[in-house]
């Protein structure tokens, strides 16, 4: 795997075989601890990261990887992304230099950004990934850019197969709300990656929030949540904020958390999201801390979403 | 060991054995460095560290973990600790799933916080690091507490080990000014180290900075700082504020900054504090830059009251 | 080597030695990785840092030595650097004791520090970084301080021993135009390095401009920046601020700005520049653009001046 921005990375498109062998390293995560030797993992950060930060450090030493941090607001200096400009303003330093150094310090970097929320045409080119990846002269892993969260969307596929009780599941994808406003990141790239997979995939949401048409395609979409969850076996909740009327909170009550009341119209489902999650908005304190709940073996399988990609990265520079 | 919160934890409260273990330790400080081997330690900081950060660093590499910090409130989400809340503020994940999750990257976790110094009821009741221990699955090291810092307290107790020059020396901690309202947290663990050593114990402070009667129990106690200073082989100064009148500073005046003249009463006693420091403040230049100031040995000592618990609960694991 | 703050401290002053076995070890980064086991690099900063902070943690992780950063400002506490002082406002520990007790935990101290630029008589005194010096037990490596950066001037003068075509090149360190002022550390220490060199050195700024005696000395000074870039092997751009009128920004206009026109003038020169750079300010993007753009390769050999320093100490401190 020569980079992992999104799902068209996975070697022949086969996430079954990725996600095998990422549940193989979770039994053995040491197996490899050689592989990494002499090779420096770099992590940008642009933004706050909790699981990111810590599962992809956890993963790349578990390869025998060095890793080196870096808060590109705090630590470094404030990115120029536009070319041609005159830059007598506050931006410090051009993302052509910056990508290009770092990757002369680095074997592999991770970028971790975020969506402006403001600018839909900048965000869904991918500005800050795509720049990097335009620059930087060796692989790039995808810490959740703009628009996408692949290493999230690996761990959850990952978690369905390891709890699925049959070889199609009925996967829902539901909106649930939250006070501010959220990118599609989580959302686009779960799609991009279920579709993938063996899973029959629904995604429900409010009128007005529909995702972008590159993402959903031909999946079932229903603004029916109820109808949504009949016969669900993973209930998947996120926010995210409208793609169409770009950045904004177009509803904020809770009839679209996730209660106890919502997972009995299912069968029985599992309840999954991505972390951190506000409780009692997006799902009542019951659902979360009943068993069916896989958030925290969610989290858990981030470390080998990300060790199977950073393996498939070191074979592929060797 | 399978957890470092206070010195009820150090196995049969034998603190003596656990202090001779940390000596041995710093002649060989690299003897057991295989015991960590793909081991990870978390460094979880929710407020300033200098000795903290890096000596506990120092003494996990020491021991051959790897080791991953993270500064919660810049680097991670903010965490909510109510339970049952509609989270439509400003938190953003609950610090069940945090320190769950946490957890699970992690072997060992450290922990730092500072009390509020405004909820006393929140602070002794370790709010943050008990909410920690409840939902983290792994290991808890207390480093700084609300009310404690065992690991201070510790290397305090092999400092004095190294120097005194009797069996039974005379210990008096002092209460001495500073600018700002500081937690009870380095008096509170002293006086419980202390407590169960072979030293005398002696506390004394103005009145109205009483220390929590669950620590200071049957120690003796008193106000006058010249007649606690006759005799004393070890004058620990340390400020804090009030425990009665939660948080507030009753007294700014310099009477109780530690001189020589104070010294003078003493029997040759060396001077100990556990850093930062405020110069002529707490303590006077003369004193702080004597020979018998064993301030930067407290200090060194952190390494290896870090190491010799990091080794017991590595241990404890295995 | 017993530290590395300015060219002074190369052994017999042999700067040419110290850039061939940078050479060396660039070729063979890691054939001593296991000088640095068992060995920790404390990285202090004070202020923001990309190449510094990645390189330098590269360099010694291919020695195979642990590495420790510390943000001072955000992660620590504010230090005092006056002597003497009352400790009763928002500084909250000396230097004295930071620096000894961080000597106390790494075996190396890498320091990072800004010019002030307000205060002429403290920056060339190198407050910071003499205090640290005077009071840590442990070899102290400049990260750039506020008058001086030694490991990109060693950088550099490696990226002109790869470049240069002829055995004396003439080197011209050319002033221009920046929107902030910045301090002269950059400008100072590649005129001390060059000066040790076997290049011909030429110096080229606005008047005003001129920088500090103890650096310029008897250096070939002209303030025609086209008369000076007539038969240039290399040219190393670098904004400063005045040093005379100090800390002042005298022009901001861009009639010094590097372009291809007076790129023309040279002798097919080499165009050089430590970064972060003000694209169309310092240098026209044709410029930093073309192929004789050296400012990556400077970046890269970042890693090999620092690795080599970080050998040399070691090996001195076995």
């Amino acid at each position: 795997m020569k980079q992992f921005i999104q799902v068209e990375d996975v070697p022949d498109k086969d996430v079954e075989s990725l996600v095998q062998e990422a549940i193989k390293l979770k039994k053995q995560p040491f197996q490899f601890d050689d592989l990494g030797k002499h090779k420096t993992l770099g992590l940008i950060f642009f933004n706050q990261s909790l699981r990111t930060r810590l599962s992809t450090q956890r993963a790349a030493q578990n390869l025998g990887m060095d890793v080196i941090s870096m808060n590109m607001n705090s630590e470094s200096w404030q990115l120029e992304f536009q070319d041609g400009t005159v830059m007598d303003g506050n931006t410090q330093e051009h993302v052509r230099e910056a990508a290009a150094v770092i990757s002369q310090y680095c074997d592999i970097i991770g970028i971790r950004t975020f969506a402006s929320l403001t600018d839909r045409g900048k965000d869904y080119r991918e500005d800050v990934l795509s720049k990097f990846m335009q620059f930087a002269k060796v692989p790039i892993v995808n810490l959740e850019s703009a628009i996408r969260h692949p290493l999230q969307s690996l761990a959850d596929l990952i978690t369905i197969e390891e709890h699925k009780k049959i070889k199609r599941p009925k996967v829902v994808l539901s909106w649930a709300p939250h006070p501010r406003a959220l990118p599609q990141a989580v959302a686009n790239s779960f799609v991009e990656w279920v579709k993938n997979s063996d899973a029959e995939l629904v995604v429900t949401h409010p009128e007005g929030y529909e995702l972008a048409d590159e993402f959903v395609q031909d999946v079932s979409v229903v603004t029916c949540q109820q109808e949504a969850f009949e016969g669900a076996d993973f209930i998947y909740a996120k926010n995210w904020s409208a793609y169409q009327d770009y950045g904004k909170i177009l509803l904020k009550d809770n009839n679209w958390t996730i209660t106890e009341e919502k997972m009995n119209l299912t069968n029985q489902a599992r309840f999954m999201h991505c972390l951190p999650v506000r409780r009692n908005m997006i799902v009542s304190d019951a659902v979360i801390d009943h068993e069916n709940s896989l958030v925290l073996e969610q989290a858990r399988n981030r470390i080998f979403a990300a060790q199977v990609v950073l393996k498939k990265i070191l074979e592929w520079k060797n």
